[in-house]
């Protein structure tokens, strides 16, 4: 067996719907039953001798404490997302550690997992605070939306036809603060999961002390600063579709196997790549691979073995 | 300086109501102070070299939690008690590192903060299963009580005639599952913060998986059984009172300065402590000393730096 100092790093990132599938409510079976398929996953990379770091989405379990916070106001002081993301870290932090030491009890693999609670630090200047952009929470009639801007300073928007919604900041990250601690616990052997709903997002003053911040970071972004900080050696994205396609849904529709940065980069240019979806994630890993990383690759969790074999997915190659 | 390795280990537990005080809604703001104020307490032990973890309580904020799920249960999924157990241990994890961080940053020292989401072993033959005995949530009318008695299989209880509440078991913790973990960072000189809510409680099972369980374990007990695991020279309980008294309330009531574990195990048969109140407290430490901790302290965050001194608190000495 290859011995702890020498293993490669990855960081692997996958979406809130990991755990809530979409059309799923939510429940606490279906949260748990996800978890455990995912973490069969996963041991596709602890077999293959990676240390390993996990991040994770939120977005349908935040949506549904934005819910619950909503139509609770009136009785229970509401706390603000900063600490809803945190809540979010707590509680799929511990169900998908569970079902890792499950699934690792299960093949006899002794494997210490542990949730990190993560701040993640964001620019009080980045121009995402001048224009929030990212909907957030339950849908509104025109007059809830409306009270609440006026009471609670929210920034509202019309969605889609099917009502209103409070709109937030999604500032870029630029630092994990406990990035060491997850340094540490990663290069020990131990699996870390962090920076759960892209971390909670936090301003750094002058004088060095942080401040919540109401805001949500892109989980992918997320992942490629901590990879970065942490030297990881690849940073894998799990995603809904198996690869990544140029022109995707159209006719011409085309899936790219192994891509260079430079080739990516045109591509991006060319706008093959759809906001909120595949765009953050090849971003991620472009800025992964410019900033020391070695191998990037975009899957869904069925392909990821064959993905790891080289017969799937998109491999982000080094080299200009 | 001392040398990190020489350092003394100190494990401080603290009540949800640090954070959240009696009278309090618990407002984020209300949290964020109270959460400043036992920061710059801590410093106290931080100012003297000790490597920390510290432990809190989650009642209050829990409580909230329940309310929230009640009111919204034919909307949202509810979660069950262990998973809002561990979404405590994300967000009062976050609030007390931010305030912990911003605390160092202010004296200048610097010192890592992280947040380990805690999984906790208690026995499925635990007597306590088969008799619960601890209050939590809202309090119900008796037709909402026998509802939920009925549907969730919930066991239900009339409280003080106040109403009726869910009772759930209250059972003793074994092991911290993420212990390892915790060791290597508190020797490795960071502040752990850890078993928010006394940890979740998980069922062992004989094939080594774990099962989450509803129930609710008693945070002094947990840090007696953490300080333990990780080997520390101190167990510090931070509660109400300045120190612990022979009978309390009464007119004849004597604080209790020194004492030797055979002393205050005489005191303990003899009925001087209230169960849920300062009995498990005394349990907490007495077990800590028989398993080979140094000293044990219970003070109030007023008087933890006079105690340190020796001139306050009351400090159980080892020695029978």
């Amino acid at each position: 067996m290859v011995q702890t100092e020498e293993r490669s790093i990855a960081i692997v990132a996958m979406g809130g719907h990991a755990f809530m599938l979409r059309g799923e409510k939510g429940t606490i079976e279906q949260h748990q039953r996800n978890a455990a398929e995912i973490s069969q996953v996963i041991m596709h990379l602890v077999d293959r001798d990676y240390n390993l770091v996990i991040t994770h989405g939120n977005g349908p379990q935040v949506g549904n404490l934005l819910l619950m916070t909503e139509l609770t106001n009136d009785q229970v002081p509401p706390m603000p997302l900063d600490v809803l993301v945190a809540q979010t870290e707590g509680s799929l932090g511990f169900i998908l550690q569970q079902a890792l030491l499950n699934q690792c009890a299960k093949v006899k693999i002794d494997k210490r997992v542990v949730t990190v609670v993560s701040q993640v630090v964001v620019s009080r200047s980045d121009p995402a605070f001048s224009r929030p952009t990212k909907p957030i929470g339950p849908f509104l009639t025109k007059e809830e939306a409306e009270k609440r801007k006026e009471e609670l300073g929210w920034v509202i928007k019309e969605d889609s036809n099917r009502g209103w919604r409070r709109v937030v900041p999604s500032p870029q990250p630029e630092e994990v603060v406990q990035r060491k601690i997850i340094y540490d616990s990663v290069r020990a052997g131990h699996i870390v999961i962090a920076c759960g709903g892209g971390g909670v997002p936090v301003i750094k003053r002058q004088d060095g002390t942080f401040d919540g911040i109401e805001a949500v970071i892109d989980k992918d972004l997320t992942s490629s600063v901590l990879g970065t900080q942490i030297k990881a050696d690849i940073l894998i994205i799990l995603t809904e579709v198996p690869c990544v396609y140029l022109n995707y849904g159209k006719k011409d529709e085309r899936p790219l196997g192994a891509v260079t940065v430079t080739e990516m980069e045109k591509y991006l240019a060319e706008g093959h790549f759809a906001e909120g979806s595949m765009l953050p994630k090849v971003r991620a890993i472009l800025n992964f691979l410019e900033r020391g990383g070695k191998r990037g690759l975009i899957t869904n969790p069925e392909k990821l073995s064959e993905a790891l074999e080289g017969h799937a997915g998109t491999h982000f190659v080094g080299g200009y």
